[in-house]
């Protein structure tokens, strides 16, 4: 039983631990108390985690299908078109090699030399588009066209599965208001944000979590990082066809109750925001992160309206105005 | 520390609020209570919302690949046949810029000309077909068949996409009564609508949640958009393989309680309606979303039943007597 | 304000209900409390349910991609082909009204005729295979061919998709036991049925719902269908790597608690079972239904165990015991 | 009425039973109590169950779809190859029956023979490349040519769908810790184990469920298993950027509250986890299994921090540390 350490010969003494159920009541969203010190910020405004990974596998770190899925569209067909021209210049060497009298043409004077008649053999085979004026005259010639139509029908699926997964991968387009505001609610005051949904495709059941970062000191003088969920207004709604101001209302149970601009400053504060949705069109749950820190708060501002009124009984929302707020004394 | 601005240096002071409270129960499904006008209605009879959004991104709303996927059959199959014509097209303006002599063909009579002769050299190249009785005679030439029948093989990727998309999009082809009616149930009245799944595929886990919207009047005056979820009798129901008739129960706690025709109609009142439910072939998701505003309502009216009784032992359902109802004395 | 009828002039009065409470313990599965004669079955052996649904529209009813996907696999190659051969008898068709002369073939015998020939031009379009050695020599000839050959890609694009909705759609392979029993359950007796997971992908988090349809005598008389669902002893497990016995425990609160063999068969007793799991493979969600008649119930008899022992230190799972049952006397 | 047998004539009985209450405390996952030796695990490192199955239908032992899509790259590559090959061997057999003059080429010398020169006309027609310098010239040949390049066509759909299905199949990359421990948790003991998402995409709301199987002895001498849940002080995250310890904490309503390594060893005790998580990149859900047994746990030794500490205001997260740990005392 080797596996077993003998460091600790006695029983497992359980206990009735206040400490453990204290801990369970802990808000962390996944990023540990270790975080101990005043990074840059938690969550990057892209929403990627502010996290540097060493030593990560060479294919887990490459990560290919998710890079092509997720890159650009301006970089994939680069990658795409350059994939194709590396092609047909080492299979035209490798024609080459196989001698370039096997390639019968109708008109060899016509592809500035034998080179470039087997570069284009080659992309004719590669896109099955074969017009045959080129065609394999030996067996080792028709061999290698054989295998290469094989190899372009492949990399064809290949693509029909990276554009199509390209364009049905769930995405939300939600902008965030830039700032975050301490304004008054009802008869106390409240932190808020605004969100509208960007694109003209419908998001349903739109869930929304925010937590504070803060980082505290233990009474031997430490620090870690603590975190605590903040109740909002509504956390929920079943459609999201205008814009929607989220308050998180500083009552005394409120983590915020009593906290000035100094004291979010000095502990680093973060709110961190998980948002989750439904995508109507194909029905997939998608999910935004954000975050604000200390610095994109702002004290005693509110958010300007975003519907210009009605016209012709038809509720028009600007979405310009997202980030619009007006100065107003705090409750 | 600028962007923390100083109109508040004191600070948030908390309470324990009544109204804070209050607000957390509202039942807002999502359009919030700025909606202070009677508008047309805020749910068209196709599932989308009455809302005009102005300044909004140009990719944002061109959404090419959700239009591509949510137009009607026969406008798509015009745009493929159309990018496909365009294609042509232009790629056969860039052969005759290479010159036309370049595409060898076996009879340059048979094509009404040189262009067309390139027109469909370049229709043989993007379908990849290349039949070789027209072939690339050039190395300018050869080069822009080469990427032609690269671009070719994309477009047709995309399209295989499309077609995929279009096809496994999850849909579903619920049917609602014409009308909402008002009738007795049990001793009491309620408000019933009647939902059938019109197509021949099972749905099941079908929930529906109902909320009413109207408009009413603060103590100052102003006015403002009040909702209500109402109780159902049954809000789910694993199968859906007949007609089901939902019924929110007028007891005294219902928010229709004490109403007449001439409240609705006053009040803006709309009944908006989500229901969702898992498609059995794919295990999808659906979403179908419906409302009946106030002058869709009948009073005193019930459903007729939609069952023929059964006929050799089997139950036949008549989708036809959907929307067919009887007149009947309310409680 | 026409739609709203003035047969009740009166506002509605809502009154507290006791009623209105019992009817919203219901615990229908779907089905209704209308179907208040014997059937033959409500869920067929399939799965589906035993419903006719007349004057559904013709798309609807014809629901073309759900039968393409859910067909067998010999008829859906059938089909393929079948389409294949008419859509080239219609196009060789075509060509054949446009000119035999403007397809230009190196040797027009070969073919049986000129019809025969333009079957094998079409054929080579649709396929895009292009040989060449038939090739278009008019406009008309060469503009049909275009068309025909972006209508064979899109026509493959559809077949790819078809192919993968297919073989994507997620399927579980539940095999229920062919009875249920009544069986003794430790100091009481239990209502039994037993499933296995008939592939060999893993399924998880399985989660099965019984209810119990009887008919029923309303005190004047009338007969309606009710729904009882059955507690079960556990009701989900997390894995399903062997097979899993359900048992209904029949305590004082159970609605089979003392129930005879005649009384199921008076009342026309249908045990109906509804099965969710999550596919492993692709994180998919499937959904089985399955029904129990009052005839497929057995008494008295309880399940062999489908374990052989554990040889080797590997348990062996028998999947031809499924049915086996001993006689046991009950409780 | 046959088939309900009549070894008990008596109606059920029905008890509230005290037994059935504890039955359904039961925390089994699944496995059944029936196990009731010591075999060699329950679930495998690679989170395959460790159960033989006998008697599975051949198709659904094959499932051919699953093992395509699950098989190692290079193994499904060889497949593709292979089935590439042998198809055109056995075209090439069936153009020589029909036979091989009816293959017209403009230079029979130029393929070996006959059969490669069929052979290659296959290769040609199959991936639709068709050049043309070999082309059918008969009725028959025509045929089964139209034939084959549809052939082709529908099996380069199908492997369109494979090369999706493999690279869009939700997948994690969860690394376990080699070793779980028993160290020192606040004021008690814990028992932990640590996982990274050894993957650059992001995992977020990570959960996970615990639990214990070990044999236990009846009063009547005979041998069950047994599970029993552990609760965890976090069994959810929203976000996994980094590693994750789970504690069991060891208070005296712990299953494993006064265990010794010997207790642990006797029952043949293992711990079975189940990990659900959400993929970012396409909103897909993901599950891992593992366990650990009684001899892959260590006593008296913690976790070995994962973190640099912070470098340039950026967390650093080494994944190589993952299984280091410490010698600790317990508590």
């Amino acid at each position: 039983m080797s596996p077993i350490t003998s460091t600790s010969p006695k029983n497992l003494r359980g206990a009735d631990s206040q400490l453990v159920h204290q801990e369970e009541q802990r808000q962390d969203l996944g990023f540990g108390t270790k975080l101990s010190e005043a990074y840059s910020r938690l969550i990057n405004k892209d929403g990627s985690f502010n996290i540097k990974r060493v030593n990560e596998a060479f294919w887990d770190r490459l990560n290919v299908y998710n890079r092509l899925i997720m890159m650009r569209w301006a970089s994939f067909l680069s990658w795409v078109i350059l994939a194709y021209l590396v092609a047909n210049l080492v299979f035209a060497g490798i024609y080459m090699l196989a001698g370039a009298d096997n390639l019968k043409s109708s008109n060899d004077q016509a592809f500035n030399g034998d080179f470039w008649k087997a570069f284009f053999f080659s992309a004719q085979t590669l896109t099955t588009v074969g017009y045959g004026h080129i065609a394999p005259n030996s067996f080792l010639t028709s061999s290698i066209a054989a295998f290469e139509s094989m190899l372009g029908l492949l990399a064809f699926a290949l693509a029909t599965g990276l554009l199509y997964g390209r364009f049905s991968r769930p995405t939300a387009h939600i902008r965030f208001s830039a700032k975050a505001v301490f304004a008054p609610y009802l008869d106390v005051n409240g932190w808020m944000f605004r969100v509208i949904n960007a694109r003209a495709n419908q998001l349903i059941d739109v869930e929304v979590e925010v937590s504070l970062s803060r980082l505290e000191t233990r009474p031997d003088g430490t620090k870690y990082r603590r975190y605590n969920s903040l109740n909002l207004e509504r956390h929920k709604v079943a459609f999201f066809p205008t814009n929607w101001t989220l308050v998180h209302p500083i009552t005394t149970e409120s983590p915020l109750h009593g906290c000035t601009p100094e004291d979010l400053a000095n502990s680093d504060a973060e709110f961190l925001i998980l948002l989750r949705a439904t995508d109507d069109t194909f029905s997939q749950t998608v999910h935004t992160r954000y975050s604000y820190r200390y610095d994109e708060v702002l004290w005693g501002r509110k958010f300007r309206a975003m519907f210009d009124g009605s016209q012709h009984g038809m509720v028009t929302l600007d979405l310009n105005k997202l980030d619009e707020t007006d100065e107003v004394p705090l409750n």
